[in-house]
């Protein structure tokens, strides 16, 4: 989780003008920077195509709802998207940001952006080599999340450091990321995806109270459904973890990472041997209703 | 907790030099805004002297290291303090915070400056006139958020939203403030303030595991142990702050700000007749330990 120097990412207010590379944008007292406050999505562009934009503007709104802000209407967030797309040079994959962030102390009105990336190497070979997860306890559990709307735990904040001190905590373990635990030992999220279980020929993913609602896994039950998967929403557990036919982490721009290991302990139906796309593994399948790109053969990062 | 427009803060790099009003200083893709990730302290300037002040980048060092973050050392973050509060014409009053963002996404180091803006007229009357607080679930207990560092209970980091929105529940609430309480029963802190009780002449605090080490609790203990007060941190319970002789929240800039009422229950010790500071009362006693500016008549925002 170090901070490693890449290209600066393109950056485009809301009207459609770019960002210089390193131009500032926040002044210093910007709450979005001193409170952690304001809102995100992420989702990915392939080949100029953004995917489920209208579900992540709708998601921006409620997470902004839940904090007391209004962000722009869609329409004017689809301007900055299409400026930051028409700009991309880079590969077919490109990750885009949408940021609300509170705006200056000293004077009022949100700071809208859009950011748009390469995605990293990194989460490239994690959809296909899979990552070993450690469970850590959020703290809460679900239902008490859920009384408790002062937690924000359905909402995509900017208040992200615990999410980012997890993820740490995974590597500094020899693990590559985490899925989040309640006290009452259900089944959370990962800090930057949700998890989704095989069963048989159902997908399961924990109920969305006290989570975030996934749209890559709304996107990838639609998929599934299609083919003659049942999909449902269910209280999950870590033993549960280890005895499923296949465990993935799904989000927005990593799509699907198989979980290889739980705490150190294999996870037979995901083994790197199997998760492999090229295999006829559930991994592949998945990745195939995801429409995952295919990473060309030794770009590998 | 509404944005307000009111002027723009003094801000100054730790080279001293100062930024212009309004002028932005955060990259878009700094992970300050994007992530939370960064730290701060705030603390106050009176007629000048900034208090605590070593205390103050010591605790910022912690919170920073619990981030896995390296901060400028204490004499580089002086130069900044001194250039703001070398350009302070204002009240004798200023809240000073040092902010330390982890920086660009796209370009390592961190971002590290200094603010200086006018104390609240809404702090200041909260000194005299109390606040009324909610005790909020907080979601873990104590002893929970000591043993999982990744929750970061005890660093004061940017990602402050939960805090910011226990603070808009409570003002939707009619209450002033919160005071955040374990899922076991113990109360923890305030979002922004220690929690210190009189029983006899005893001052307590709860003890520091999971919640930020209060540097005011400190000074103000020191005070009180050399005026005969003991002084001690101890477990608390919401029913021991409904029959304590005083309840306050302590903080940097607010300093002392005596707790009226509980969950609408009003606290006797601390009624808004007693608690004034021209009485002989607790608070009056607390507040010239703490050295608290008495406001000028009529200067009440």
């Amino acid at each position: 989780m170090a901070v490693t120097d890449h290209p600066a990412p393109l950056a485009a207010l809301l009207d459609g003008t770019l960002l210089g590379p390193g131009e500032p944008l926040l002044r210093p007292d910007d709450l979005g920077v001193l409170r952690g406050e304001g809102v995100f999505e992420t989702t990915l562009v392939v080949d100029g195509e953004p995917r489920d934009l209208e579900e992540h503007l709708a998601r921006l709104t409620v997470s902004a709802e839940l904090i007391a802000m209004t962000v722009p209407a869609p329409a004017e967030w689809r301007r900055g998207v299409r400026a930051v797309v028409r700009a991309w040079t880079g590969d077919r994959e490109m990750v885009l940001r949408l940021v609300a962030s509170r705006g200056p102390e000293s004077a009022g009105g949100p700071v809208c952006y859009v950011l748009g990336a390469a995605i990293s190497p990194r989460s490239v070979r994690q959809r296909t080599r899979g990552v070993r997860v450690l469970l850590l306890d959020r703290g809460f559990s679900a239902a008490a999340a859920h009384a408790a709307p002062w937690l924000l735990a359905g909402a995509k904040t900017l208040s992200y450091g615990v999410n980012m001190a997890a993820l740490r905590y995974a590597a500094d373990h020899d693990a590559d990321d985490v899925i989040f635990v309640g006290t009452d030992g259900g089944v959370l999220e990962a800090p930057t995806s949700t998890v989704v279980l095989a069963r048989g020929r159902t997908l399961f993913t924990p109920p969305t109270q006290g989570i975030l609602d996934g749209i890559t896994v709304r996107r990838l039950f639609r998929a599934a459904a299609g083919v003659g998967w049942a999909t449902g929403a269910q209280r999950l557990t870590g033993e549960e973890l280890l005895a499923a036919d296949g465990v993935w982490l799904v989000s927005s721009a990593r799509l699907l990472a198989p979980v290889t290991a739980v705490d150190g302990k294999q996870l037979v139906g995901n083994s790197p041997a199997t998760s492999a796309l090229a295999g006829g593994s559930l991994t592949a399948q998945l990745a195939e209703l995801l429409d995952v790109p295919v990473p060309v053969a030794g770009d590998d990062g």
